[in-house]
């Protein structure tokens, strides 16, 4: 099947632009949800899209890892939901999401579905998009930045690098635990393909994680780090190699929401570390 | 080691909040090179950081990938500055590009490195931070939305999906052409490894690439995609089979730039198509 962009005129352009300063109204449609990346922590990150959406939206549907100063960006009167708590912790099934999503979309609201990095980057947004699609809700998906790809670059990480990565492997920590209608993971496999791997989340996890990375294969002295809270004011970077990285991350008691980076660019951290040089007082 | 950030104030947040309405001035630091990722090709998913930036910016220097668009934002005095061209074609050698943004910084002004996507995701970002670093320019880097994601995303197919996909891995379609430097991909682990790949650009090796992944073990049958010109007007989506994908999108005289998906989530592209049923005219 071939299908085209059929639209001849950009519906996407920003009315914010110097060249057309003509004042266009928000641009979202009544009864769509928008399944909204918000970024990795940093509220900075958020598209420009996703902004105005969220500035528009009669409801704002939000999970756990969002940077709590984007809700200030909701009008007055949005409706706010919160369905996601902290690992371990109770969270709303994803099923009720889904219902809840498709409830206020056929209420003829404009929802927004803010969720932490990318909706398709282990965001269970390919579910929700599902669930609109069999409901018969209209949709858009407004990408995000992800976490597997700004975190490590907020800690001096390139997660793909000339000469060191010719590819990148995300991987979710959280394999294995409850997620039982997934495929597992192949760690020989990853193990033997090398580049970058970044495991998501799944810090408990860690020591079994890197531990059957060196027996599929890895050397135990590949670069490694752990990065906690990143992209934020509280992000801490632990650096290591992928024997040790997990014994030294539980020596500095890091805390979830963590990144794991390993692979020859892990390395790259201290040299390239950029976020905690930049000075105290640039903006004034 | 372990490094914190220590900023005790958030420098990142915007001026443009609704709930903090003082009039900041631009934050940037003279003499500071940023490393903005520009989004994939969809003007409105560049950041609120990034586009700052680039209104504020004395100096853009630009990707051949970048949206247009993007320009416009910037000062009518600012000096713009084109450093790539199409595949084949000439293009300013990686090292001159380093020089210049080297050059740049050093005379003290607010230089932005507007690039396609992501700045490390295939981008040869962290290239251009070590030569900054080694030259003792500050930089700061500004991820972007990157196009391994966001293209396939607005082809309806979701990277990764509970019960499909627990991972995804981006490699480029360039490898081996020219980049002796980097280690070859092993291609058998790849397939063995399974999961979403995405190939990023590479549209010629197609052929050779989906053979590579059949003969290591990956099943012929596998959904496969083909994107060209994703998240523009000019959208295209070709469907198949990791068997077939290669000839159809021949057959169909796709052009660069492109994105391949390989993996189940592959199939879901019609069913969560999106962006081709967004309405004509909804924006008014």
């Amino acid at each position: 099947m071939v299908t085209y962009a059929q639209r001849e005129t950009d519906l996407t352009i920003s009315g914010e632009s110097h060249a057309d300063s003509r004042a266009t109204p928000e641009p979202w449609r009544p009864g769509t949800v928008y399944l909204v990346g918000a970024g990795p922590g940093d509220p900075d990150l958020i598209t420009r899209k996703g902004l105005r959406l969220l500035r528009a939206a009669d409801v704002v549907v939000y999970d756990r890892l969002i940077a709590p100063e984007l809700l200030d960006e909701a009008r007055p009167d949005t409706e706010l939901i919160f369905v996601g708590k902290g690992p371990g912790c109770h969270t709303m099934p994803q099923e009720d999401i889904n219902r809840l999503l498709v409830a206020h979309g056929r209420r003829g609201r404009a929802v927004v579905r803010l969720k932490g990095g990318d909706p398709f980057v282990f965001g269970r947004g390919g579910e929700e998009a599902e669930a609109l699609v069999a409901a018969g809700v209209p949709f858009e998906v407004v990408p995000g930045v992800s976490s597997a790809v700004a975190v490590p670059a907020y800690a001096g990480i390139p997660v793909t690098h000339r000469g060191h990565a010719p590819l990148m492997t995300v991987v979710t920590g959280h394999e294995g635990e409850g997620s039982s209608e997934s495929p597992p993971v192949d760690w020989d496999a990853l193990a033997k393909l090398g580049g970058t791997v970044v495991i998501m989340m799944g810090l408990s996890a860690l020591p079994r994680l890197t531990r059957r990375l060196i027996e599929g294969g890895m050397a135990p002295e590949t670069p490694a780090a752990v990065i906690a809270q990143g992209t934020t004011q509280r992000q801490r970077v632990v650096t290591g190699t992928l024997a040790d990285i997990a014994t030294r991350a539980a020596a500095e008691r890091v805390q979830s929401p963590a990144i794991t980076v390993v692979g020859a660019v892990a390395g790259l951290s201290e040299r390239l570390a950029w976020f905690e040089a930049a000075p105290l007082a640039w903006k004034e």
